[in-house]
């Protein structure tokens, strides 16, 4: 089954403890394509500026990825920068430059109206909204906004939310959504909310997957190597949602091995800048850091 | 095997949202041993004040606690009076009174002296390195401190790992003993100064194991029930050294067990107040919820 990601394109500069990166490619969109791309065939819905380079097109081409709705507007491309200090685990944004995104309006082709999984990546709830009210029956909607949306259009999200069936927030927007501190807590008053099943990243922690049937948790990935976490949790839902597109099931065992393989994912992005390491990933890399994540259980 | 702990019997004031409870019995060797007596036969080394009640020691006898190295000194019991708030993470330490711990010099029995596997709870480390002094040939050593004794005794704490096996800190405690922010360049850090094995408690976000041959995290069990968080990390460090002795060997398979059966003893113990549900529990409880805690982790 293919999927359709809306989302971000941006040209993002960031600053680690392990260097900097000026203007390199990077948003929502792409690092969850990054990973998705690895269980099946990604749509990407996005607009850039007349100053995003050609390559990076090109690049995402190579990648297999559908970027024929991808839009090129009169303006700036969509800018982030941002520093992590410390244990990495937050970013300081230093500066955001909205550029196209401020007028985009997505259209889909037919073919891309007809895909069934959906995953609504972090953008305005009011654009979010226009794409899924486009798709034709879609069987699986992710949804992942951020603390902007839940402060300034925090209405219009809990509207969507409704038509949503995975909600994936981190720990900080599904306590200021819910207004719950207790993450379980927060993921009941969330899941009253709408969506059937609630996915709360946690950054070095891991994640926590909450239904009214079953609750998961999941610890991250053991990785020393933290150089960028600029997009992991986006490489959490590419790789969580591509292979439950990929499985074509909704159950317990799928769910958990979908949790899996976005934590499995996730580790990598953040060992290299931007999309630097995720980008020459291959199934089999994953499949082989699966296999020494699932030893820390075998008990 | 038996196990011997050091560490504190005293009487906690603890108030979280879900109520108050005053000079109930808590303290580090209280709480470990009511997780390591599901294993094996537990001698408690700590002291009390005269205004400790004799109930309190008639149950600990109850539940089959060694007390004959728990000396009664002249003076007060140890107190401690704490608060917690919003997610209860952390607890705001509203007073201690040392008392009688302030001049605590243990004895240890003959028969104490030798059991094999040794854990010193948090206390000075000087005290701790006493009674490490007076063992005869343990077979496993684990230490416990807090934030109190890396700052005022640091050298004392240092000097003290080298004769430890296994360091057991939480993520707060292992950033400032190592001066590392990244867990893992913690533990790698703690490693060089003599533990063998560091294993990183993270409340509610699990733990972290580290030793040269291998990496090991675990997320905490997902309880919503939390009721008051007093003395989980030395339930979890029960349930770890508890299985450990009862297993006799340290083993990639025996140390991840070890970490199972101790986040699952510590979610029992957030879910009441002190002791109230550790001291109900029996071996099948565990195993129970043990059963749930490994079915996250069947993908």
């Amino acid at each position: 089954m293919s999927i359709i990601v809306l989302g971000t394109v941006a040209l993002d500069t960031v600053k680690t403890p392990f260097g900097k990166r000026e203007l390199m490619l990077g948003g929502s969109a792409v690092h969850f394509s990054m990973s998705a791309r690895l269980f099946t065939k990604v749509s990407l819905v996005a607009v850039v500026g007349k100053d995003f380079p050609q390559k990076h097109i090109k690049f995402l081409k190579e990648k297999s990825i559908d970027v024929s709705s991808v839009v090129c507007e009169d303006g700036p491309c969509f800018k982030w920068e941002g520093e992590y200090v410390g244990d990495l685990n937050s970013a300081n944004t230093l500066h955001t430059e909205l550029g196209v995104l401020a007028a985009f309006r997505p259209k889909l082709t037919l073919e891309q109206k007809k895909i069934k999984y959906v995953f609504l990546a972090n953008l305005d709830p009011e654009i979010q909204m226009h794409v899924l009210e486009n798709m034709g029956k879609p069987s699986l909607v992710g949804l992942d906004s951020m603390n902007f949306w839940i402060h300034h259009k925090r209405a219009e999200l809990i509207s969507l939310l409704k038509y949503v069936d995975i909600y994936v927030a981190n720990d900080q927007e599904a306590r200021s959504l819910s207004q719950e501190t207790h993450l379980i807590k927060a993921a009941k008053a969330l899941h009253a909310m709408g969506p059937k099943m609630i996915l709360i990243k946690k950054g070095e922690h891991g994640v926590l997957f909450y239904s009214d049937k079953f609750i998961l948790s999941l610890p991250a990935y053991p990785t020393e190597k933290v150089i960028d976490p600029t997009g992991a949790g986006d490489t959490f839902a590419g790789g969580f949602m591509g292979y439950l597109a990929k499985a074509k099931k909704i159950d317990q065992l799928s769910l958990k091995r979908a949790l899996a393989y976005g934590t499995v994912a996730a580790s990598f992005n953040v060992e290299g800048f931007g999309v630097e390491k995720t980008s020459k990933l291959n199934f089999k890399d994953l499949e082989g850091r699966l296999g020494q994540f699932k030893e820390c259980f075998h008990f």
